[in-house]
Parts: C-alpha cells; structure tokens; sequence
C-alpha cells in the first residue's frame, strides 16, 4: 500500500466516490473501536479537547444519540444544536448557524438537513474559508446517509469475517433492498457502496416508488423488480427501509396493510432466499409493515441490534479518522 | 450478616418487596456519597465508561437533572432521551427504543413514563434476552416513584442520626401523608418503605382521592383521616403531596383555595403536631395550596430543601449499587 | 496595584457600577484563556467538579452553547433547564426553580429571562441565605447582557493590542452605536463599558427606537442622531444591533427594506467612517437589514466572527474568576 492508500478524507458527505481502500480502513478502524467497546473501560482519549458540533435541523433522537455517544467515547465534547430553539426562526440563515459554532471552536458538523445538498454547501464554504472544519453528513434529505450504508456494510463484512472486516467480501453476494427507494437516502448511499464491494444488487418495490432510472446508478450490476418473491430468489442479504406514513397521502402508496401484503418480509417470503438469509432495517421499524413483527424479533434472522451496536463503533472510527487528519 | 445480606438487586422498580437489610445498605451507601458531596471534588470515577441512558416519556426537568447530576458525579456518560423529537411518532414501540439504546452500549436506564409498569415490562424484556442491563424506575403512572420515597427515608433517618442513617430511628414515629393519596406514586412507594420501617402511618385527604382499600396497603398499620386535624395529632413528620391541577377538572376536588382551607398546612395546624414537626413535599410545591407560602420557605419546618439534596445522594448510591454489581 | 483592586465580584449582574480595574482584570483573563484555546489541548481542569447550571427562561441556542463550551473547557458539570419541559407550568415560581438546581448542588447559575431584574432577585436570595452561589445574567429583559457587551470589549481592545488588552486602549475612539437602542439590553450593557472607557459615543437610530433620555446615560459622553450618515462621520467603530421583527408589528418601525435605506450598513456608508472602520454585531443578523449581506461576510470589515469566538474565552474567564472566588 503505497501513501496514495493513506486516509486524506476530511468531510464525510456521501459514497459516491469512495473508493474500494477507503472502506477498508474504515472498516479496520471500526474494527478495533467494537474490540475498545467490549473492555471494562470504553473509552479513548482521541478526540480529547476537540469540539464536534449536531446541527440536526430536521430532528433525530436515534442518530444524534449514536454520534454523541460515539463521540463521548473518544472524549470529545459535544454541542447540540436544535432548531425549535435556535436563532433559524430569528432570520439566520443555515450557513451563518454553521458559522457561528465554527467561530466558538467546532472542530466536526454533525449535520442533518431535511434538504439534499446542505452539508455539502457547508463544507464547501468551510474550505473556501480555510477553516480546517469537518462536516459529516449525517442525512441529508433525499440525497446520502453515509454513516447509515457504512455502519451496514460493517455489519455485513463483520458477518462473515468478525475479526478482518473488508468490502471484497461482499463480492458476489446478492442483496435485496426492498420498499422505497425513490425517497431513501438510506437506499442511495447503499448502492454506491454495495455496488462498489462487487455485490449482485437487486432493488424492489411499487413502480411508483421505484423508477427505471434507479438501474443507471451503476449500470449493469442493479435488476429492477416489481415482484418481491422473484427479487428474492437466493438472496443472501435483504435490506428493507422505512416507509414513510405521507408516502400514502401522497398516493404514491396504498395501505400499509396492502404495502405488507405485497413488499412485507415473512417466514413465508424468506423461504424464497438461500439458507441463512439476514435481514437489515435502518430503524425505526414500523412493526407488520416492511417486516413481520415476530420475524423482527428472531435474532436467526434480524440484524437490527447488531446495526445499530455497530453504528456506534462505525462512527467513532469515522470521528476518529476525520479528527486525527489534522495532528 | 451473612452473604444473603449482600447488595443483589439489579432493577429498582419498585419498594413493595424491599427488605429492611437493603434499605440499610442504600442509606449507608447515601450516606457516603453526601459525605463525598462536601468535599471540594464531587466527583468519583466509580461508573467511568458506563452509560446511563434517560428515557422519560413522560417529561420532567427536575427528576431528569438529579439523576443527570449522580450520573455526572459517578463520571459515568450521559444519553437523554425524549419524546418530542423522537422516533415514537414514528410508530416504533416503547420496547423498540429500550432495545436500540440497549444496542448502542446502554447500562443502565432511568424510565419515567405516564402509564404504570413500563419499567417492569422493559426490565423484564432486559432480563428474558440476558442483557445485564438495569432499568431504574424514575415514576411509571400511578405505580410507583422507588427513588423518591428513598430521598424521603434518608432524609428523615438522617435528621434522627446524620453519621448513620437507618431504617429503624423511624420506629414508631408518627408520620401523615396529607392529599392525593389515590393518584401518587410518590404516596404509593412511601407507604412501602414506611411501614417496613415500623412507621405509625396514618393519611389524610378527601374521600374522593383516599378510598378505604389504602388501608389494606399494610394492614393494621395505616389509619386513615377525612379530618386533617385529627390526623395531625402528635405527628412528628408531615408528607404533603403535589396536587394535579387536572383533578379539579375532574370534579375530584374543589378549588385550590378550598383545598388549602381543608387539608393546607398551616402554622395553625402545626400547633396540632409534635414539638419540632418537619415537613415534606416531593416538589414542584403549589404555593399556598399544600403548604402555606411563609411555611414552606422557613426552614425551622420545611424539609424540601434537604430532600433535593439528598436526592442527589441517594441516586449516586442507587446507581452505583446496581452499576457495580457485575464488576 | 492594592488589594482594593483584587477579583472581588461573586455575581455578573450588569455593568452599571463596574470599575476599570475589574474590567482590567477580566480582559487580561479572558486574554491567557484565548492563549489557552489556541493549543493542541483547549481544556483546563480550573473548574473540575464544580456544577454549572443554564437556567435559560428565555430560550436562545447561541449563548447557551457559547456558556456551555466555556463550562465544558473549564471541566465543570452542566446542567440544562429549559422552560418548556419544565415544572414552571405547574406553578413553581421562578425562585423555587432557582431554589431547586441550588439544593441539588450548582455553584453557579447562568440565567436568561424575559423580564428585567430576574437575574438580581434570585442574586439577592442566594446572598440572603448565605449560598455561597454565583449568578451570571444571561440576558434580562431590556436591562443588561453583560457577558455580550464584555465580549464586544474585549474583541476591540483585542484589535489594538491583542497581547495586552486594556480598557484605556478605547479612550477617545469614536464608537456609534446603530439600531433599536431603545430595547436593546446589549446597548445598555455596552453604554457602560464603553462610557468607563471614555470612549466617544454615539447612539443613531429612528426617534421611535432612541428616546432623548439615552443621553442621560453618562452625560455629556453620549450623542444622539437621527441621520446615520452624520454620525458615521469619522468613526472608529460601528456597533449595529439586531432587530426585533416584533417593533415592525408594534408600528415602532417601518418595513426591513426602509430601515435597511435608513439605517442599514453599506459600503457607500463607510466612506463617512474612518480608513480601517470595523462593524460588530450581536448576532444573529438579519442579512440586508442591520447589515448589507455582502458587507457582513466581508472580514476586512466584519468582527462578528471574532465575537463568537471571543465570546468563549469571556464567558470562560467570567466562570474562572466567580468560580475561583471562594477556593
């Protein structure tokens, strides 16, 4: 590995041009923080005295608690930023929030925005200004989740090789992401990163929530289906993602009832997939819809737990990486 | 004391079945860590690493920063949880999200929540899946509220022997519970502690909010009173309890003022109790409702100040006596 | 230097009665801890196990989290109170709040709130029971906010001699101060730091906005204009102040558009001003109204980054110094 394969990434706002040695440090790093969380004490000094900074514009419990926590253990200290009291009502505009907590001494964004492209506007103007300031895009509307797809990939990788997690495992593998792909930025970081592994990737839902346009994204390796048992048919991984309740004021949708009876993950549809087929969900699950409440529960299939356990040794190897470039 | 006399429990849930060994051990424990508050560094590493996580549903800024505070002071790290901008708007279950901060590292809960045995549900959900993690109910309906009650019980052992404080100094005291005894857990948990204690308990309140069946709590220890001035005769200790304003909306009760008239304690009404009679109240205090104003300010009487600070204590020591029981 | 002239302050209440020789002594602190945020490590153990309570009536995220660093910097344990999940809807008064966070244990209380005076009533309380505790106004009402006008302060002095920065460095420096000085308890506060420094000062804003009385301040040191364009003339610095939108509905102001042609910043109006002019805002701006947009984000004119960050380092030093008072 030659210094061209050292880390040199300093925001992290999407997949899309990751690139195959990029996962695998990650993965490594993540790696040895799950080994730092099994201890008796789980904490580290790495990040002691710097300042990472939530800007959560649209509202998270769960994935604020997952960085924050994350960050605790490197020994970081935490701001937390929430519109309902913040100065946005007051006539600031999104980059002057941004700015502001930059000039008390932020050293990482954590940032979730309801509108595609706000970290990267953000980080844009971070370097424009020399500022040596991190962002990590921790969802932003339709477009990435990053830490989301990496902290699957982890599990997935870990899956097969607990102790030497690496994206070249995933080679072969056929993966079903089921439900709404259209709205999912869940999904899209997802197929960068599992079409980067190699994996035989399948997408699956309503027309109306998955368009043609969706087999572009890394042509030749995604089949579009509309049938869920054929999509299906040996899969080893099966990826299902929230449904969103406005998807059926918006009519894109019929019941969730109907949504369950046609997309829903059963005993009955797992029969379809290779022995030992798993099943991953980003939370919150919305119980009897993308998947049978008691198959949710069965541990011989759901890896929920081991997602969200493992998002936070994910995003203490992303803090640590993005934060330690700079020393 | 033999072996069996040792700290065991790993969820406090409730004070129903507490043995007078394990209130002695909590208060000695209390005890030390008060002690350990007077010093110039408040702080002991003893939880270091652990993370304690806040899920109240139902709100409450006062009991949250207690146990923040013990947490803080044990160094253990801090997540809070709560509803307004959660995920259970979004359909997942109470379970649901016990289960994912359980996956991110969790060791320890403190549940406050509207309905009565959320924390037993949650905590036998903990147990059934081996997790080692321990639920501490911080008020579940009209149930139980285990850590207020034990704040009241190391504050009255402490007032009769501050060095060493013991279930047994309340032996044959006189204490009354005035109010709404029928809706407060705060009443529920001490009628537990107190009459294992040996208290000579009596309650006091309208017939609308002290149905007979309270006297079947502790058969043959408990009397009951319509009349505040009766139940006041040579009382050494008053228990005032918070009144909901939602109970006038009800017709359970007349206005504030008339409560105040028939069941408020007064300087008048002292006169009824013991020389050097002590009040308490779980706070936030209705002024002039419960308590009158003057009364409740003059230290002479009013205890509220020590239960707020004893509440400190008592939840450093109940976190600890649960938190190190794995080590 | 005598002992007249030592740290002697235990509350920040307001500026009204300060002596040069504290804001000597402040400048000079706040200045080591800026030395002290610019290394590897930005924390100092000064504070350890001490508890810093924000009681932030009044919600504002801005100086919350700019407390909140300082506190985290200094090593002290925070707590936050916020009103709306708080017990002050269930008819707790301000002081039994207050009362409340004292019990538990704060040393020091960082208070905003809506009304005047607040943060001086529970100052009296805590000294009329000999607390020992420290009160930090925060903002009150229209009356002081003093940890803004000290950081507006030391960003000038900082300016002049950033080694050395002293209040006599401002003596005779032309400063006008533009806006809605009427409900402005940022001009207040600076009105008194700035009349001690014997600077040159000048109020300008619509007659609605700056009532004749201001000038009564400090007589004969203050000048009021209604021209903005007159009182640039040769000035030093420009202190614009945030508009409330509410004076818009209260008739007490014309559209954005036509205070922003009146009294609005632009580069045209800095000719009037001296070469090297500077601008300083509270924050949070409203772009093209206080200040023209492109002028805001210009550094050679803008301060309001180096506010922010200074604001830190200030707020740092003022917790410093009560903090330490008592040790």
């Amino acid at each position: 590995m030659n210094d061209d394969n050292k880390w040199h990434r300093s925001h992290i706002l999407g997949l899309a041009d990751w690139q195959e040695f990029e996962y695998n440090i990650l993965l490594s790093t993540a790696s040895s923080f799950r080994e730092v969380l099994s201890r008796a004490t789980k904490k580290v000094p790495a990040l002691q005295g710097q300042v990472i900074t939530n800007l959560f514009f649209e509202p998270s419990t769960r994935t604020r608690s997952s960085f924050e926590l994350a960050a605790k253990r490197l020994s970081a200290d935490i701001l937390n930023f929430s519109p309902s009291s913040s100065s946005l009502s007051k006539g600031e505009t999104i980059l002057d929030t941004a700015k502001t907590y930059l000039a008390m001494g932020t050293d990482i964004m954590v940032i979730r925005h309801q509108h595609s492209g706000v970290p990267h506007s953000i980080a844009a103007e971070m370097d424009r200004l020399a500022t040596g300031v991190s962002i990590l895009n921790a969802g932003d509307g339709q477009h990435e989740h990053p830490s989301q797809a990496l902290l699957d990939l982890f599990t997935l990788c870990s899956l097969i090789d607990p102790e030497n997690p690496k994206i070249e495992l995933l080679y072969g593998k056929k993966i079903v992401i089921v439900g709404d792909i259209l709205h999912s930025r869940v999904a899209r970081s997802n197929i960068w990163s599992l079409s980067k592994a190699g994996v035989d990737l399948h997408l699956a839902g309503p027309a109306t929530l998955l368009p043609e346009l969706f087999s572009q994204f890394a042509p030749g390796k995604i089949t579009l289906h509309r049938n869920i048992d054929q999509a299906l048919e040996n899969a080893d991984y099966i990826m299902t993602l929230r449904l969103q309740k406005e998807r059926m004021s918006e009519h894109l949708l019929p019941s969730p009832r109907e949504y369950h009876q046609y997309y829903g993950i059963t005993r009955q549809r797992l029969a379809h997939c290779k022995q030992g087929v798993k099943i991953l969900h980003p939370g919150p699950v919305n119980r009897g819809v993308e998947i049978s409440s008691d198959l949710m529960d069965d541990e011989t299939y759901s890896l929920i737990s081991d997602q969200v356990n493992n998002g936070v040794a994910i995003r203490m190897a992303l803090l640590y990486l993005i934060g330690t470039l700079k020393g």
